[in-house]
């Protein structure tokens, strides 16, 4: 077992010699020989994997021919390039409509009966690559390739990763290490992780990136300057090679940090005209330059409403200073009162961004796309859909998921998001009758948006493994998958990753299978209940504290007294904010009654006595999520045990230290919940199970 | 207004021209002339101090006239100098037993009628510096000086500050500003202002100091090292000019860690050793040096349990090092398990220090102190007195009080802590029958030990006050003239402090003493009630967080539910801890119904509708308290206000600037607990106001 594997480090990208004999058998027929049309550098970047993968999948590398090859050609062949570079391509014109495939979309082809040749091929070079990768994870899950007819498009235009790296090397909110772009304010030299980095993302189908936090501080901003420049037009070089295009988040004030002017305000002409110059200068060097992402006006960031100003005309402006190069425009919509009065139950922070920006719809330029946190307060475990998805019509677009666990145990904690973000794209806003998910929305296609798509907060680091946990890999890999195509089940998600990480033995899969699925819902257990939210200590988010953010400024409130608990969202007592949803959705928030149970202190203050649509009462589920929570978070590491002789011990120790950790800070969970509710309510376990 | 006045650097010994032109010429009357009779290096800070304060008070300084000046000392005259200086000193010999005054000890004499001579003497240069501050502090506040029969000998041996700073210039639990030592890991080179740090100690009668954290880091720990003594011994002659010993922190792990030692096991010669030779190390730069704090087994500091030995081993060990050259090892009692589990209700941290160290009495060295917290948890606003005082009878003790305001409101609230300190003084632990008090058994007469006193944390730093709050001023003179006298009154101190610092009208000393005076107990009634203690944000400890400690590992809980609340220490059926007391005040403690009201949550855990000897419940007491301690903190700005024109615009805009804060805050406090205890109780406040 090679240091690659046993640090985590190869990721699901992790080729090692298929041990199946005769599965290596039947995949080395089909491969024994490639022929490569193109050199583009995408296309060497997928030449450059395949002959990687199969020569250590196989055992031993296809011997590459030229294509006019002749008679060698009729043996089994891998033919891979774009459609109308050769010939040999030909065959599958008439199958599949190849005009339709755009930038991304590819074909996999192979009849085994009437032909030898598997062919991997696209209307451009990007959808090679992409088709090169998708083989590659045939032959690593085992998957027959002897009839292949694969026609793949993506869903979403856009499928980003943002880094929240800032220069001196931190990440906000990182688990996983040190940057790996950053290093005390300047760029890390040696670029091999950079690269390894771009393959992994490439392999997921992630097209687009932002390397620093978009709360860019002072040295930051200078990323959009000559003095970093060269060195952000080197990094970008690297993902262009996989296909990824490289924005920058920046910070609203650049023109009076680095400008030296006055004024930031989006109206004046001479700060209109300033960033029409730094995008300018940034294409001299990036000519494909992805675009800006910007927070503004949200958690004291400068914008917009310094100036009286709009967001539409703090985005447009920069929007139009981007355009003559092809930028785009990237807009966070978490924007919310961040000094609210903990006894203000009038103001709501679930209701600001849909507040602050559905008055906008409309008004923002075709190069302009929203970012849209996936729940309307921050990546708690368990938040209704933003309203703003399904709200907004005529405005672009993105969903903002976090893969990094701020909230969800800090990779500390197993917890497979994927179920999480599954829910998310299902859901379904009734924007335009049934069927309306936000998958539709964000992508563009229920509105006829030309540009669309899904963002995230990356979890990786310099830590050894990337992601601090091993199993955490599966969340960046779930992420890139669903981004492409959300239609994904979280469980086929699982059993590739599992495979293409830890090989293709069925008791490794059913295990890890089962551990992964169901820890979502475990973590929720023992953690805030029936989404109600927060109850984690202040700042850095970790562990149990339930008054945690009770009597603070962020508006994250539980209101919980002696008769019971909640928020009351509703139309008619509470802040309002379920009637920013459609029918029939809002009438479900609205009402006790219908309020699904694990939204229902999100959306109703209710009795301790209030019996959930589960035929218990709150306080008693309380009490039996959190006993049952913390057990199976403790059976999570019994599972993994069992794997010990078929995992290596390098990852099957690094993960055994994290689920025992788990296992311990879970009975925190436990007993911190339930201590303060017992305490709190006077009523007692049904069960009579041991409450502080 | 001169600067040094106006920022409050000058603090009480702020000399101004004395406005009252009568009174003016009655002192300048006496005196118009002076002989100093000695140069000591004592001596000459008394003249330069003398010369100082009179030139600017009176407007002129004395005439300095010769010993022999013959004719003119008809004259008014201050006539300065040990006894057996000079002759004209021998009219005091008749009057004064001077060989019961010790080192420290002094007189002020003159009777105006037949003879026109003020003496200030004593029986050392000491008590010559700490008579002439004295005759000062007379004019400072407009005592008559007439009639002068004045003798006063310290109540305390080792009157001593504290500083908890750090070598890279940061003081743990500092609230107003750097180190005035330290800067970036070394010690900073301009010493004027631990000059005047000095001076001002030593007007209040501090006769020790350390000048670095108790918890001794890596930098700190070569303090004892060639690399910083000069710089040690550079700052001790300073103080020494000033009657003030320098004693440093040390880390009881510095034979390994400076040593190179495999163990620091104080059983082992070549510990004793290594001790033995870095005490003899020291005392070559600094002959007179005062010996180590030890801050050993606490906190996760090292000390003697590593090895399986007692405190007594450790601090004997480093005390027979220290023992040849007249050095002393002050070992500080603040041990406790600070890994508790929140769930355990057995171990209390209350009883720690009394279970550790009451085993081992009588088995430390004589020059061994014992340094106890004034009560047994950690500085709260409200605690019973350490059992430990009245307990140990045949060891050393010192008394340690916290001037800085760590848990009191951190120099952004006015809490003037002389009447906390004074209960603590004046607490009979009944060890020898009624009449026990603290103040009787740290100075070691209660039980005939030759060594005893009290120490203080500071509150100062390199704020342009000193003190952050200037206010806060007023604690650390107080504390100073407490140690020197504890029978003062709190009435008495703060008139003196009022009439250094901002003179003598008689409109601000009527106001500003009632503010004083009335602020500890406005502090009291908004934060947590009843003596239960903590419910402050954890780390920092400002601001309200009912629950912050209430699932921690720091011991610090006070176990509210819906029916009650409090800590049960009886022995009964609690800790055990109220047993560690003398009859009667085990018994007092030990009674629900006897216990006192301000401690009741400490001893007892009682229902919310418990009636208080006040006759309210402890839930009404709670919501009354809270209510009138934030309307009285607003009403110390107010009154404040009223002194606009009386007091410089600096300063009062300085002290106004924080009375407004502590006011806004006070509101916080009050809204956070009545909010918590209303929400958890569900028992309405009887006045019926606004609770959230």
């Amino acid at each position: 077992m090679n240091k690659r594997t046993e640090s985590g480090y190869a990721c699901w990208l992790d080729y090692r010699l298929i041990p199946n004999e005769p599965l290596r058998s039947a995949y080395r027929k089909r491969c024994s020989q490639l022929v490569m049309i193109g050199d583009s550098p995408l296309l060497q970047a997928a030449r450059r994997e395949l002959n990687l993968a199969l020569g250590v999948m196989l055992g031993e590398a296809p011997v590459e021919a030229e294509e006019d090859a002749g008679a060698e050609l009729s043996l089994p062949v891998l033919v891979v390039g774009t459609i109308g570079s050769s010939q040999l391509l030909n065959p599958l014109a008439s199958l599949y409509h190849f005009d339709e495939l755009g930038e991304e979309g590819y074909v996999i082809h192979g009849s085994g009966s009437d032909d030898n040749r598997i062919y991997l091929s696209a209307d451009a070079d990007k959808g090679v690559l992409y088709a090169v990768f998708h083989f590659i994870r045939l032959l690593q899950t085992g998957a027959s390739i002897e009839q292949l007819a694969i026609r793949e498009l993506p869903s979403n235009g856009l499928r980003m990763i943002n880094h929240w790296d800032n220069m001196d090397g931190s990440i906000e909110r990182g688990y996983a290490g040190r940057s790996i772009f950053f290093h005390e304010g300047r760029f890390i030299e040696d670029q091999e992780r950079v690269r390894d980095y771009a393959r992994l993302l490439a392999s997921g189908g992630i097209n687009a990136l932002t390397i620093n936090n978009v709360n860019v501080h002072s040295q930051e901003s200078k990323l959009i300057t000559d003095e970093f420049l060269p060195d952000v037009a080197k990094t970008a070089a690297i993902f262009r090679e996989y296909g990824i295009r490289l924005y920058l988040s920046v910070n609203y004030a650049s023109p009076m940090e680095l400008g030296g002017l006055s004024t930031a305000d989006p109206l004046a002409p001479e700060v209109a005209e300033w960033w029409h110059g730094a995008a300018k200068n940034i294409y001299r060097y990036i000519p494909d330059f992805g675009g800006f992402v910007v927070k503004a006006d949200s958690e004291f960031r400068p914008g917009p409403f310094t100036y009286g100003r709009n967001h539409a005309d703090g985005a447009n402006m920069l929007a139009d200073a981007l355009a003559p190069f092809g930028g785009e425009v990237i807009w966070r919509c978490f924007v919310y009162n961040c000094l609210q009065n903990w006894r203000d139950r009038i103001t709501d922070r679930a209701r600001a961004a849909y507040d602050h920006f559905m008055p906008l719809d409309g008004t923002f330029r075709d190069n302009v796309m929203l970012q849209i946190k996936n729940g309307p307060m921050d990546f708690q475990v368990r938040e209704p859909v933003s309203p703003l998805f399904g709200g907004l019509k005529e405005t672009n677009q993105l969903l903002e998921l976090q893969i990094t666990q701020e909230y969800t145990g800090q990779q500390k904690h197993l917890c497979f998001l994927v179920p999480q973000w599954k829910e998310v794209f299902d859901f379904d806003t009734h924007a335009q009758g049934e069927g309306s998910t936000v998958a539709e929305v964000a992508s563009g296609r229920l509105f006829g948006r030309a540009r669309g798509g899904v963002a995230a907060v990356a979890n990786i680091g310099d830590d050894a493994s990337w992601s601090g946990h091993i199993l955490a890999q599966a969340n960046w890999y779930g992420y890139a998958r669903l981004a492409w195509n959300p239609k994904l089940s979280a469980e086929q998600i699982a059993r590739e990753w599992i495979a293409m990480t830890f090989g293709l033995d069925s008791a490794v899969e059913r295990v890890l299978l089962g551990m992964l699925l169901s820890s979502y819902r475990i973590y929720e257990d023992y953690t805030a209940p029936l989404g109600v939210g927060w109850m984690v200590n202040p700042n850095h988010h970790y562990g149990p504290n339930v008054d945690g953010y009770e009597y603070s400024k962020w508006g994250t409130y539980h209101y919980a007294d002696c008769h019971g608990m909640g928020v009351d969202r509703t139309v008619r007592s509470g802040t309002g904010y379920a009637g920013q949803y459609h029918s029939p959705v809002a009438e479900r928030y609205e009402s006790t009654a219908l309020c699904p149970d694990e939204l229902l202190l999100f959306f109703q203050h209710v009795p301790y006595t209030h019996r959930l649509k589960s035929g218990k009462t709150v306080i008693q589920h309380i009490y039996d999520t959190h006993f049952e929570g913390a057990e199976r978070a403790a059976q999570l590491a019994e599972q993994w045990k069992s794997l010990a002789s078929l995992v290596d011990s390098a990852r099957f120790g690094q993960v055994l230290d994290r689920l025992a950790h788990q296992a311990e800070h879970a009975e925190e969970w436990r007993d911190c919940i339930n201590t303060y509710f017992y305490r709190k309510s006077g009523i007692a376990d049904e069960r009579g199970r041991l409450i502080y």
